[in-house]
């Protein structure tokens, strides 16, 4: 894409209302747009971002069987009224509206009744189990405070999946998978040296569920690392009980604050018995569907990798979910030659399949680096007279700074074996 | 895919409380499942058409300028009020509800406001113009009554982009553009002949919208169409002047019920100016932005497809739309020789590229033909003890019944030529 063309451009300045690095940020690169706290839009360069982490988590839940569906934001009241979670006593999140045609009706905070209650339609038997469903969904919360940026909105993007299984042990072999699909999420965006399976609190049915921490000073979360173990233990259960249960030492372990990226949880049979979803086992037998749900909140995470990689010049995104992969500064003044060059560059890495920005914008060399900073693209080539006289381009990694020079065989070379 | 793994399943009833055929079919072959009366969630088949029709539409928009964004759900009241849209005297289909932090909030039910409110960030001079930004947004509105399916909702998706122009001649070449584009959206998902650029009422602005109206009993408008001209007049604006206008006479057109799948429309500066968007033009003048909106219903086109289409046995998919392009029945009995042959297919077609539903469920052969007819996918191949001793399978046209025996290489030769 030509800059010249991208209708955002850079600020300068943070808005002042902002508090949160990961939004000040984004606002400023143009990558979100503030609607009002905690609301935020997505702008081409985010939008982007947001789905190249969808078509990750995507991958890897088709992997492990998940099949994509879409439920509905507006919310059906005796629904959540028989599993008890309607009341704002009880659910103190929901926004709620009034129909035209009469009665109430909420708006999604989360999706397991609705999910479970449309599955009713299509589990009757053993045979129809199991069943992986999974949305991106946009979750509407009405949280009394919005001040971390996108990493706990009003209005936020959600991947939720949901599993319904014959019993425990088919529901543990799952749930197992959705522990190692989630765990290559993290490393895939980028995130997997700082993000921990963590034992949290479970509910009703199990001791523990079970969270994915990633380390930040940002996180709202207190959690206790064992990096030997690659586990965390989440202040809420931390107990000696807990820590004998899984071989930790407390003097082993490092406090550190953490932002919860995904949850998995299992519901057991409490929810099928509430709601009613029941199948026949092979003698004919009537048995609650067992289920567990398993979270990744897909915006957190955008906010999570600004909040982990970003440095003081701006944002730094690991490659796998950056808006662009290079970043084509041409420093022309009125050099035709150079721009020429550039537009060559620009067709050969595009037919090579290199997702390429290209700052063709008529701008000082200064402003066009410090956007450069700022936008985070991990590989920026320049063009200038000094690299079209030494025939090799400038190339800089965003995130490590270093710098080499390569001819255009090489670069297209070095791009196309990584794609 | 394997329709064995997919958890929906057809029905041989419609749900009895729906009355559009869209929904009736479109439910009973398990596409989308009913939340509420027009509330809709999507099912895996269902979020394949969705995602084709998105894909279409979207690269008609990139190719004329458009670039994609995603705006809020959530809408502030005191941007409403400046246009005065925010009562409900005003505008009967808001949602609302109240923050926990104090202070209404509305549902997005349309987004001119917000998009032109944002984009004030980023228009200044005559040089950030033009701008053509569009969504697709999950759209609420509490309609008074819902019950024309998926075609007018309570919850719905809309692809609306927005043109920010220089003036009103830049505005006029855009939109001529936009309709181009839309004329192509609407061929390339198969409605081509039946839809019709259609004269509507304007507004301040300008005397005519434009809407595309594809011809269908199930549609709520009446419009009078000129076929050799290939336009349309809606009712609302039919008189003696703008026929003479139009250059077309009463007994030359043809009456017809029809279904509105995409609207365009001028603003003018009206919105400009009442939000405060202005530019600075060359000479350093002051002056508003021209505005133009252009929505397609995304869900109500698939919803018009289906109304189109289907036939008494079930839903007919033109192919650009289809969830799969070919629906492989494998009619195997215990024959493992034919199963081995339909999975052999399965492979074969995977490997080529194309979409394959697969029916290797043990179910009886007259129980998938059915499913397959109310399916709906464009191309179904059997695979039998009978196709086995030809050597050839047997290919079928949904849309047309056409049957065709064909070999593996003339099978793999055809579709992928059409790929």
């Amino acid at each position: 894409m030509r800059q010249s063309q991208l209708f955002t451009k850079t600020r300068r300045e943070a808005p002042k209302d902002e508090v949160a690095k990961n939004a000040q940020l984004l606002i400023r690169a143009g990558y979100i747009h503030k609607e009002m706290a905690g609301v935020y839009a997505y702008l081409p360069l985010g939008l982007r971002v947001v789905e190249k982490i969808k078509k990750i988590v995507r991958e890897e839940m088709d992997k492990i069987g998940g099949q994509e569906i879409i439920m509905t934001a507006l919310q059906r009241k005796d629904l959540w009224e028989i599993t008890d979670r309607w009341s704002d006593e009880k659910v103190d999140v929901w926004f709620k509206s009034t129909l035209k045609s009469g009665g109430e009706v909420g708006f999604g905070w989360s999706h397991e009744e609705p999910i479970t209650e449309m599955m009713k339609n299509f589990i009757a038997s053993y045979r129809d189990l199991p069943a992986y469903v999974y949305q991106f969904q946009t979750k509407l919360r009405n949280e009394l405070r919005a001040k971390s940026g996108i990493m706990r909105g009003r209005e936020f993007v959600m991947k939720d999946m949901y599993s319904y299984c014959i019993d425990e042990a088919a529901h543990k072999k799952f749930y197992n998978e959705a522990v190692d699909a989630y765990t290559r999420v993290f490393e895939r965006v980028g995130l997997g040296a700082k993000t921990f399976l963590t034992f949290a609190s479970g509910g009703a049915f199990t001791q523990f569920s079970h969270e994915f921490q990633t380390l930040s000073d940002a996180g709202e979360d207190t959690v206790y690392v064992d990096r030997a173990k690659k586990i965390a233990i989440n202040q809420e259960v931390l107990s000696p009980e807990v820590m004998n249960q899984l071989g930790v030492k407390r003097e082993e372990l490092e406090e550190a604050k953490a932002i919860e990226v995904g949850n998995i949880f299992s519901f057991g049979d409490v929810k099928s018995k509430q709601l009613g979803l029941y199948y026949k086992d092979e003698s004919g037998e009537q048995k609650p569907v067992i289920l567990g749900s398993y979270g990744i909140g897909v915006t957190r995470l955008m906010g999570t990798l600004v909040e982990v990689f970003a440095d003081e010049k701006g944002i730094v995104w690991p490659e796998e979910v950056a808006p662009f992969r290079v970043h084509l500064i041409e420093i022309a003044s009125d050099n035709d030659e150079v721009k020429n060059e550039a537009k060559e560059l620009y067709r050969e890495l595009n037919e090579a399949g290199v997702e390429v920005l290209w700052d063709d914008r008529d701008a000082r060399a200064g402003e066009k680096f410090a956007d450069s900073d700022l936008l985070g693209i991990p590989l920026r080539i320049v063009v200038s007279e000094k690299t079209l006289a030494a025939g090799k381009f400038e190339c800089t990694l965003r995130m490590t700074g270093r710098v080499e020079y390569k001819s255009l065989s090489e670069l297209i070379g070095h791009l196309t074996s990584h794609v």
